[in-house]
């Protein structure tokens, strides 16, 4: 098997974005003028094996043509990169002159009656033309760049290759929101959804016995508890823990996505627990599944949800093989919590806006200002939560009485965040709509549960579980994405039940 | 893993046929009348969770739709199959209303100007439109029916079922030619083309260590040259053979096409060779590698080519591990020589035709008029070669003087099949086309080389070395699929080039 590309560094790709001008629309132009014309050069050998790649018909040749591009690409600068996108989604677009000619001799056929197509045999003739245009159209819908990403799913190296391509694209994308662009990542997204079904996934139980050179790159990818060092990875992977990845075929030793498991006495709710409960419990005294962590290795697989997938893979595996283990929940982080409460305190500075609202009740701002010390600044109960939160070295955290204070506020808001706060009908959190979509529940908010600085930044440390009750997964899930009903339990909906009982009987305080 | 489904034996599948009456276009009129009744009512269950499992939106219960719904489609009648199978092609097609809508808005947006399109940004804008309704059109120029395909696809033994069911669509179009049925099948083949792409296959090195339950397999689906017993099956998983085969991660422990490899010093020019000679050669000793038989095991992925796929692996792997072999051949069988030059023979009956053409030499018919017995009935040297041909007890084979005569003629007119004998610029012969198609070349023709009964009869005993020279292979693909040509050695032209010779001098002859 071949294994001649090598992935872009991050290092190296900001030096290269530094070296470049941004792109214009002008870039043959500016290429030109470039000092460094044999870059330019590069360039043009890389649009040459691309062009190759696409339109060249005898194998044999065209497997070296699909190396040349790869190897090409990878040496091309982020700016390069980007110019050589939008040649490929502008110049091998789908022709749609053909388009339109197919459609416009779709549109002169006349449509069979219903009646004709229920009387079976001679209804039957007339709409074989319907199928044979439709079948054309089919065709000619697809980008002349379909050939190139088919072609290059069948080389070896290839699937990895696109998933780079796809990065790239997205970064791009984030930058400038081109049409034809949009259109060429949509249309490679859809590819990768088929070529990463399931059913093309092997599903591997990551031991200590595993090569390291697969072990390396879990400590590389996981990306919601950092992995410290040789001995934390070993734990990992030790008695009352599993983790458990998916693995394409055309990229061996590389999961594309895995997750970590803790068999636990009870739903774990600390991180602090989790990663260093020693020794860890039995095995057989086990009965709570908890997924700690789950990371996805390629960034060019964003939007392609195969964690869903690997979730529920692992809960069957899990039922089968420890009929124990009855409770499956996670211990997630709250990525979005700080900075949406951040700004909603921000705009709190210009309280004449219709839209300001008072987020803490007044015993809490009471508790609050009698436990802020002098070196605190602000007036009212929000303005001292907001420096507090915002400050960088997170003093609160260590202080008991600031603690104390911020935990009502900081909890209740939290649930609020996590059960109310939408964007487009789905939760604001991204973790949250994750696991919501994948049909699970919010369990419980835990405080001081990730007390890293990381922890501390994004949720104020608290966590969440989140629970998969197997016999409500897909009711839940279902119901999330026709309605984007969140559900919860009892728990947690209490302190906004609170909250808005309270609210309520002020309303009606003032109705009064 | 779920393995609830079995598959429907041929006998089964006869009685069922002969129960039912032929489909008609009433057929709910006829099942009512119908006095098994319990019969419709299953009949209208499965048809039912059909439905469900292309409607239904949770997964949970969507697993059990889908099991329902396979487990009671092998339940039924061949005929029922295909009244369902006509419901499917027909009641879950595409929304030609939706389609046709959305091409009205498709021609009234105005084409940029290339120019535009050039021009990056400011053409940008007016393309989003195209894309857009590029992609609606896309979705809804998929029919309903895609939805089961593809639940089916990521589904526990739903792969293994698609297969069947297109074997069923297949036997369905043989006896009626039905428009929409055959765009269910084109449908049904391109979604299974995509699923069982090389990227998705394992190359399996199968040998005598294998689980029977897997060369079981092997042994229920050679098709070339059946395995009589387990000895013989030893033999060719042994030294000086080897067994390719290509696995689907769905369908495990079962492969979909395997091919066997014979190691030797020379082409060999006989089956009898292949299959037994006694001992095998040290395989240090081997410089050719002679694919004698492939056979695929589903008959669902009719016309889809995985052996051109498979026999480009071999042929890396056995080149990187027996760097001693630089000759890959084949040993093939000729299935339609026979039934070609015995529909030439009898169409000389109506000698006045204007089609009718002496295949024979004035010298072959001489040979062939003074080696006939008494007990071969005949005039001319075709109508007793034609005689010959047809006997089912081939009992000129056993003739030494009748073997020599029809040797000459026979060998010529089988380079001639080979060679020149196309259907739709294609060659005749099936087996040929499938190793032209993959870039052999016709190495050599073989006189005795299968005894047995069925090479009689399909080929009068000849066989033919297809030669895949390594660095040949995609030119002789490609010329032969853009111009129809087949390449050939010398060796072979040579029996046509001399007949042509003497045509050439014939005409000379009544020319002067």
């Amino acid at each position: 098997m071949r294994t001649r590309m090598r992935p872009l560094s991050p290092a190296t790709s900001r030096i290269n974005q530094m070296q470049f001008p941004p792109l214009d629309s002008n870039n043959n132009v500016s290429l030109a003028q470039d000092a460094s014309t044999s870059l330019h050069r590069d360039f043009e050998k890389v649009h040459e094996s691309m062009h190759a790649a696409i339109s060249m018909n005898k194998t044999e040749i065209l497997d070296a043509a699909l190396d040349d591009f790869s190897e090409g690409y990878f040496g091309l600068s982020i700016e390069n990169r980007r110019i050589l996108l939008l040649k490929l989604a502008r110049e091998y677009d789908l022709s749609r002159n053909q388009v339109r000619e197919l459609m416009k001799q779709y549109l002169a056929l006349e449509l069979p009656s219903d009646n004709a197509e229920e009387n079976a045999h001679e209804g039957e003739g007339s709409f074989s033309a319907f199928y044979r245009i439709e079948r054309n159209l089919r065709q000619s819908l697809k980008p002349m760049y379909e050939i190139l990403f088919e072609r290059l799913n069948t080389h070896p190296g290839g699937l990895r290759f696109l998933s780079t391509m796809r990065a790239d694209i997205l970064s791009f994308l984030a930058e400038e929101n081109i049409a034809s662009v949009r259109a060429l990542d949509s249309y490679l997204k859809e590819k990768l959804i088929t070529w990463l079904s399931p059913a093309n996934l092997q599903l591997l139980n990551i031991t200590w016995d595993d090569p390291a050179s697969l072990l390396e790159k879990i400590v590389a990818y996981e990306a919601v508890h950092p992995i410290s060092n040789l001995l934390d990875l070993k734990r990992r992977l030790g008695v009352g823990r599993r983790c458990f990845g998916y693995l394409h075929p055309a990229i061996p030793g590389e999961p594309l996505i895995f997750i970590e498991v803790a068999l636990m006495k009870n739903v774990a709710q600390t991180i602090q627990e989790v990663l260093w409960d020693d020794p860890p419990i039995g095995e057989h005294e086990a009965t709570t599944a908890l997924f700690y962590s789950i990371s996805s290795t390629q960034p060019g697989l964003s939007g392609i949800n195969l964690g869903k997938f690997l979730i529920k893979r692992v809960i069957d595996v899990v039922r089968r093989d420890m009929p124990g283990i009855s409770t499956f929940a996670t211990l997630s982080p709250i990525p979005g919590y700080m900075q949406w409460l951040l700004s909603k305190l921000g705009s709190i500075e210009r309280s004449d806006s219709p839209f300001s609202e008072n987020l803490m009740k007044p015993e809490e701002e009471t508790s609050l200002l009698d436990a802020a010390e002098e070196s605190t600044t602000g007036k009212t109960g929000m303005e001292i939560m907001r420096n507090l939160l915002s400050s960088p070295s997170h003093q609160w955290a260590n202080s008991e009485k600031l603690s104390v204070a911020l935990k009502t506020p900081l909890m209740r808001l939290c649930a609020r965040y996590l059960l109310h706060e939408k964007k487009r009908g789905k939760a604001l959190d991204s973790v949250g709509n994750f696991h919501l979509q994948n049909g699970a529940m919010i369990g419980r908010i835990n405080w001081m549960a990730d007390r890293s600085e990381k922890g501390l930044k994004q949720s104020a440390g608290i966590m969440v579980n989140y629970i998969y009750k197997v016999e409500h997964i897909e009711e839940n899930a279902q119901s999330y994405f026709s309605k984007g009903r969140i559900q919860a339990s009892e728990e947690v909906k209490i302190y906004v039940d609170e909250a808005q009982a309270s609210l309520q009987e002020e309303t009606k305080g003032l109705e009064d």
